[in-house]
């Protein structure tokens, strides 16, 4: 295999084989091929794609570039849900412990903010103390016994697609539908699962900001699952607003400690159960919609979905107690609001730029040193279509730092367009695929 | 300046301003920018090209990362040529002498061998002691005292180019019109030339193997050299076939030796004198083509460019003995001969074959730091059009390797091809670009 000529094939829109994948893949994962070389290859393959089967392959080498965990015992249906990014998307953080009550085994792997968008595992970490570096083997454990762990992508998981992507990260290389849909599948197929329900978010503040660019990734995501004999759908839902209202790790947990306890903002209510009722059916097929969805609700109403939140949190380190004192968190020093300057209809949120804002206001990273203030972030009052009066609240901003709170009000106008006439209104769950 | 913009920007197809280009590189240039982000921008111009006005900064960049001397005091013309390179190309050689000879004032700067080509340092450095690394003070006085000098790219001749050549050696971004144009004519600019005549190759042992390919490279590299104030004209010429005879370093060293003693094959000494012809033009414009010719082949009549080939090597610390004792240089253990399976005529040559099978037998480099086996190469023995009979010489090669020798010889007959009608014989120039 000579990098040289891997490079050079793909650079002139060749298809590369199963074994030149696999061999430039593993001879860069052992540090035999540099960064530059990978650098080149993935800038090739950014701008003139792969085949199906070029993205099978490279989906399969970084699979077993690490281990594959094995749920084979597990009593129940074992499966997971991956959302694509976005802003205000804390919807794994309530279906996990759902699905979890419903007797679904959940092996979560999520991810940290990027980008504009947020991170589940950052918002986890904004209760203190809780860990999602579990060993792999205590993680099976909490899985087959409590039915659900929560971690982050460790060494052994897809070692392959741990260094492309953090090389992917500063060569924007990012945005490929190759490329993220090989990251993903690793290792979602890594976690040993039986069914696989992905959240391919739309819109502007979504990665794949059009329904048409949003289909093909989820065509190729839910592809590859099949082709591991995993039972794979994909929801292409809305993300030209904030889901919910609540931006920031603090706040996102608060609301989804809120929604478990039944007092859900309706879009993400409606969201994380349609979600979670492709799961169930998965798991039973001949469980009708309004029943799996019904099913969910009534964890949240019996307080079994909260409690088991909490035993998630208890065993992996957090501090539990938050959860049941949410008014006792630390408040951030500075906050301020932005209204309406004129009377009308919201009729559109430039929900990338609110997600850069929370990342200004500490809710991110702006370099991966930088450390996160959870108690940061923003609150979101207005959904699309609203009528608003003339200094109605839109907006909420928090932030230790007074500096970055006054540039992000400052701009605030900028991140809302009113208009005289009623708008239309982006459906929220626009496309199942499967 | 943000890189990860920048090499966005590139890999969507994007114009890249003066400010973005010259501030990448140079922060490329000072390290402060890695390896692997610049690769990814390499990649995405390879792919997506760059415009002349991108080209012009690239190249301006380039030049300014470094000196540009000064011949402005010399009382002559001051010009160079380059070739884009092939196999066999060996005009440097005679060109540099004949033109010193008249008057011309060279400052050349040449490279190493890449890929299949040779390289004039690696050919000129067959002589023993020969140097061709000089201090730019010190070759400024040979230029000015001897009318030339010839030496390799200093680190402080275009620093810029000399680190991102290294990088696209080996990301497979070489062969990229933007790329080429900017590292050939930065480098030629620093020279400080007043004129500039391009030899830019064409055919199945040259880096741009169709003519269109080379019109479009002919005309980026004089469009450029023009804006520079610099009269630049180009040649397009024939590499479907080697240019002489003789292939690796001593065997064209001597090649050369014996031209400018009057017995140079006809190609060679065409090329050369059509070259030579343009800068002498340029230096005259009342001058005739024929003149200028004549002009030329005087000076190899008289042995004047023979004895100033003697000069320059005794000036960089060449013995010029083996110049005049061209036999006693010392041969390769083993030698072998290709000879025509059939009779016919000689159809085609496999150029860029034969350039690797010179690599293959010692006289060029496999990896940057191999050494080179000055005595080892190969002489082709018929031209295309030629009729040849059954067991007819057409290749004799030489090598200290007797394991690399029997495996080109294994493959010689794939090197040629022989057909029982005569071929259509491929024009030397093709074209002249002004």
């Amino acid at each position: 295999m000579i990098p040289y000529q891997i490079i050079e094939k793909k650079s002139q829109g060749q298809h590369l084989s199963d074994s030149e994948i696999r061999d430039f893949i593993l001879a860069y994962t052992d540090g035999s091929i540099p960064d530059y070389q990978m650098s080149a290859l993935l800038m090739a393959i950014f701008i003139k794609g792969m085949t199906t089967e070029e993205t099978l392959a490279l989906t399969k080498v970084m699979l077993e570039s690490g281990v594959r965990m094995d749920f084979s015992s597990a009593p129940g249906f074992v499966a997971d849900k991956h959302s694509t990014g976005g802003v205000g998307d804390k919807v794994s953080i309530l279906l996990a412990p759902i699905l979890a009550v419903l007797d679904i085994h959940i092996p979560m792997i999520s991810g940290r903010g990027l980008g504009h968008s947020g991170g589940t595992l950052d918002k986890l970490e904004s209760i203190p103390g809780f860990s999602v570096n579990l060993e792999l083997d205590d993680w099976h454990d909490m899985v087959m016994k409590e039915h659900v762990g929560l971690i982050g992508q460790t060494g052994n998981i897809c070692p392959a697609d741990k260094k492309i992507y953090a090389l992917r990260d500063v060569t924007a290389t990012v945005r490929s539908i190759p490329l993220i849909s090989a990251s993903i599948m690793s290792k979602k197929i890594a976690e040993g699962i039986q069914g696989l329900v992905l959240d391919v978010k739309t819109g502007n503040g979504a990665f794949m900001q059009t329904p048409d660019e949003s289909r093909v990734l989820a065509n190729s995501l839910v592809s590859i699952g099949k082709r591991y004999g995993i039972k794979t759908t994909a929801l292409i839902t809305d993300m030209n607003q904030p889901l919910g209202s609540a931006i920031g790790n603090w706040f996102e947990m608060e609301e989804s400690a809120r929604a478990l306890q039944g007092d859900g903002p309706a879009d993400l209510m409606d969201v994380t159960y349609a979600l979670g009722a492709e799961i169930l059916r998965m798991s039973d097929p001949d469980l009708s919609e309004a029943m799996a969805i019904e099913l969910q609700a009534k964890t949240v109403a019996d307080g079994s979905a909260f409690e088991k939140l909490k035993r998630i949190t208890e065993l992996q380190g957090g501090d539990p107690r938050v959860l049941d004192n949410l008014s006792e968190y630390p408040k951030t020093k500075y906050s301020g609001t932005i209204r309406a300057p004129i009377a009308g209809f919201l009729s559109k949120v430039d929900t990338m730029a609110l997600g850069f804002a929370g990342i200004e206001l500490g809710a991110g990273r702006r370099k991966i040193t930088d450390a996160i203030d959870y108690s940061s972030g923003m609150y979101i009052k207005a959904r699309i279509g609203d009528k608003l009066n003339r200094g109605d609240e839109i907006l909420t901003v928090y932030s230790n730092d007074e500096k970055s709170l006054e540039e992000v009000l400052a701009s605030g106008e900028e991140y809302f367009s009113i208009d005289q006439s009623p708008p239309e209104i982006p459906p929220l769950i626009l496309e199942r695929i499967e």
